[in-house]
């Protein structure tokens, strides 16, 4: 028995949570801050035997990786003009910090 | 020494949290959401000696266990039609689910 | 690989962060209550090589410990007037709970 702790962005912890349901593993999210990750994230835990940490693995890896994204100029109407970016940019999104842990003893009541 | 994450329903929090302090046991709650547990849940951290561990357990047994519980019929008015039961139903409440860590160093500053 | 899971009041965290930043360390940061500390806390997660663990340790130490504070006397005005304290007192304020914990495996996506 392995307790998967991943601290993911929020924007990919919707998608990462579906996924882990289809794959029939359930997971508790714990509303994390900073760190590992710019943005909000969200904390997931997860119990899964052994032999199944690589495919919980993969699966984060497939939800959560780190990737570039274009973002659209925002207009400063209403906002604070000295963050207006004019042009699209890209920004780098996702990823995940995965720690895999030993457990010594699991019970469901 | 170990660590006991317990993540049970927010609606035992209270009982499990009077019952570890009466006990002698102090715990650090996490807000969480989903995943083992259907509705709110709450993750608690306790932190105990080798020996104590089954205490522990025990005391999160008796005080989390899963049981039916019957819920009186919720009157629809100002409320979703859809959702009306005009009957008692019985539901699930409770439950627990419990990682016991192994820890390799402990502090208190 | 450990991870270092810290509990300390929410009156140090920010000054916590930014020792932990200034020598290069990333923590991931869970609010949580009550427990282990009497105020409101907020629990770290810092993921750190084995030979790191004594320098991080010390990082906490150095800025949550628990220390005396003189409390200045509150007007009751707009308060409890049963709380008054007309004269100034020394509260205990700080302190850590930290757990090292053993990670089998440790990844970034
Ligand atoms: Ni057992
Ligand atoms: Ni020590
Ligand atoms: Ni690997």
């Amino acid at each position: 028995m392995k307790l998967i702790m991943a601290v993911i962005q929020d924007k990919d912890s919707t998608r990462l949570s579906d996924a882990l349901v289809k794959a029939d593993y359930r997971a508790t999210r714990l509303s994390s801050t900073g760190g590992f990750l710019k943005a909000g994230n969200t904390t997931f835990l997860i119990g899964v035997e052994d032999d199944a940490v690589e495919e919980v693995m993969g699966i984060i890896q497939k939800n959560c990786r780190s990737r570039e994204q274009v973002v659209a100029p925002i207009s400063p109407m209403g906002g604070n003009a000295d963050s207006y970016v004019p042009y699209p940019v890209e920004v780098q999104v996702g990823g995940a910090t995965v720690f895999v842990l030993p457990v010594d003893h699991f019970e469901q009541f």
